[in-house]
């Protein structure tokens, strides 16, 4: 059986008060003594850690990028992903109704978790120990960070690519709606002239399928250019360095 | 004539680095090596580090309150406040522009200066210096912070007061608009039937109306209630406890 101390080794941080690591495991359907005023005040500082570690490694771009990149370091989806790296859902104290309904796997749960065990690290020992627990998680994302995409949607990401190339905007055509209309499904086509392309993507909302077909219109011009030989290889290097985001759509934080 | 030295006497830190003050200074109609990036992380070293103190002062309140009182206390114009007491005007580095358009008064760009010399300061000597600066300039602010009205606009307020007196709830309406569409005035009338209070306000918009009119009707509530002599006193004494927030309506960070 797993114990929290597994856990602080997970994480490299091994607290004094222990009661502190057990309060940022409890969720709020176990006990009163839960963990939501230390997910407020790690939330925080994992806003400031990030916000620093970024302005550090990317001393150039300017606090608009920085924003767009936070804001998706930090988005629930990403803490979901450290959760799971640190196998979390076993550690966690929930109530008998979020047992039962599947809560330990639960991006929500798991990110608010995450971010109480970095408010739990500050509270326990300072600002110091809560950046290097932080920093250690976010070091392998941060290696892998590319500030011209990352948190940007396929449609933006698609005309910056066309732009970049002095090409025409794509175009977004729905070509046909099924289902009723609590139920939709939409097809949309994106076609991008100068280059030939046509591609097609269905999704339960109009936006939803432009993005999806956005991401078919990029793989296009990433297979398309490096076939059209030496002439034009300057190009075909800088499209096939396009990497995609992984999130379509954008999530909130 | 002033310098920033007599800044760094007024926050109580000497900069090793002083471009890094000069910088923080500086809007970005002044010159390139402009402040926006030290703003980015200074926001956030200032909301983490006013979540830690509001945490540790309100050690009953729950997340949702901290989360109020946070965004009351790091908003535009706590922030423009806090630039005022620094006289922060006379140290700004503007473009033309701006200080022909009177920029050195305005509180967006008064405030966004505040946070960027709290990033300057956290990069100057780290996040220790950073908290010390932030806190100094807080801590005649959160004396006077009540958690249980700060933040919170006078239609909630008034709605609460009465809800703690299981009194019904006040009445809101329209009386009368004046004006073209443009530029319309609304005339709005707030009833508390069961204590006999009708009070009236004018306002651009229903809302601002509505809240000008909660505002009068609190202000009733408290005069009244104290007069009904010693049988109600600790109805008084609750409700002239009550304190009125300073903004109508509510601005967003």
């Amino acid at each position: 059986m797993v114990t929290n101390a597994h856990l602080e080794t997970a994480i490299d941080y091994h607290f004094s008060d222990k009661g502190l690591l057990q309060q940022a495991l409890t969720h709020r359907s176990h006990s009163s003594h839960h963990n939501e005023r230390l997910e407020f005040l790690g939330d925080s500082v994992l806003n400031f850690v990030v916000a620093a570690l970024l302005f550090q490694r990317f001393p150039r771009i300017d606090e608009g990028d920085l924003s767009r990149l936070r804001a998706n370091l930090v988005k629930q989806s990403s803490l979901a992903d450290i959760a799971q790296k640190l196998e979390l859902s076993q550690y966690l104290r929930l109530g008998e109704g979020e047992l039962k309904s599947g809560g330990f796997r639960r991006p929500s749960i798991l990110a608010d978790t995450v971010e109480a065990i970095f408010g739990a690290v500050f509270l326990d020992s300072g600002f110091d120990a809560a950046q290097k627990v932080i920093a250690r998680q976010y070091a392998p994302i941060l290696q892998n960070v590319d500030p011209q995409t990352l948190g940007k949607d396929p449609k933006t990401l698609l005309q910056e690519l066309l732009q970049g190339r002095k090409l025409d905007l794509p175009l977004y055509t729905v070509v046909a709606t099924h289902g009723a209309a609590h139920n939709q499904m939409f097809e949309v086509e994106c076609t991008v002239p100068a280059l030939d392309i046509k591609v097609g993507a269905a999704g339960s909302s109009r936006r939803a399928a432009e993005q999806l077909a956005a991401t078919q219109a990029i793989a296009s011009i990433q297979q398309l250019v490096p076939a059209k030989g030496a002439a034009s290889r300057s190009r075909a290097r800088k499209s096939t360095q396009l990497s995609l985001p992984v999130a379509v759509p954008q999530e909130r934080k």
